[in-house]
């Protein structure tokens, strides 16, 4: 089974796709050109056109790959913990452990391809809205649920702050990677720490 | 003089950065190509390198003007107040009244060439941290004159506020820009309003 065909070919697209992220995400996708993409892999064109139809599917496939790791690891980081609080808590402490790493991956791929692709990449835009919008909605259930259970007020707009938290992050990776200061980012997280401490209900 | 060869090279220029402006806004540096630029201008080849080096300097030069227009349109805005706090809020409200504007224009010129330069384009990473930079000082500075005349606390720090205050307008523009939705940008003007009323010194 594992070296059938079908397997092979999906091991190669794997392949193509880790090795594409970080250059996609630094160039842009205008940006990477065809060599950059077998310099990354050490495959030839053929071998790449192959796996992927043109450049754009390669794009797509990447940014479905950011999306799903950002996910991953968010979700993980936010199911450590059992209060939706301490859930919320979990957003901001997320980013700063992933703060070097992404900085040093070229910042946001969020960011940057919703900064590209607005005005040029229907597909793309269209998932970078998914991206956005799913990131949302889990913030908003997270703070439903935080109200069901007596601990945030239900005074609170959880839409509101489930816009300015993502806002926050975004705003603050992209001053913090133009600027490489580390600082606009930070006071970002510090932001959302007490925005979540203020939304607590005070019983 | 009007008619001095020199006169009429820097309308010539003038022109082109005019008309080049909102597309290398909405298709990016690395998206624009010497055809979207003369059929935007309407003038030849020839004629556009006649003036500048290559793409690069008319990208350059668009930039630059894009950050004289912001500036000269927040600076307005904020000198029609006279007190400290007033000129803050007159931030959240310049944007207000820029918003329909810039989201017709491809959102932030400063985000987009920031998200596409960082890793890319030297001159125009430096001159968009000059772009971030020279917006913070001049809010830093504001709240720095509101500590001084007793308006705002001295236990706020104006960096951070200041900090805050940009990545709020960045990244609320880049959410409202990418999703199409205005609720991401006035949510963040709103908190923005919040934050500025909260660093209000209690007499």
């Amino acid at each position: 089974m594992e070296n059938s065909p079908a397997t092979k070919s999906e091991r190669t697209r794997r392949f193509i796709i880790e090795k594409a992220a970080p250059v996609f995400n630094k160039k842009g996708i205008m940006g990477t050109t065809l060599s950059d993409l077998t310099e990354a892999t050490g495959l030839t064109k053929g071998s790449i056109y192959g796996n992927f139809k043109d450049k754009d599917e390669v794009a797509i496939a990447v940014f479905q790959y950011h999306v799903d790791n950002l996910t991953a690891f968010l979700t993980r980081e936010i199911d450590r913990e059992t209060a939706p609080i301490a859930k919320l808590f979990a957003i901001p402490n997320a980013y700063r452990k992933l703060y070097k790493t992404m900085m040093a991956y070229g910042g946001c791929p969020i960011l940057n391809t919703a900064a590209e692709a607005d005005d040029t990449h229907q597909t793309l835009c269209r998932l970078t809205v998914e991206a956005i919008e799913g990131m949302k909605k889990t913030i908003v259930s997270l703070i439903r649920s935080g109200q069901t259970q007596g601990e945030i007020g239900h005074e609170t707009d959880p839409e509101t702050i489930a816009d300015i938290i993502i806002a926050l992050i975004e705003g603050g990776t992209l001053l913090s990677k133009a600027t490489g200061k580390d600082t606009y980012m930070m006071r970002c997280l510090d932001h959302m720490d007490g925005l979540i401490h203020n939304i607590k209900a005070t019983r």
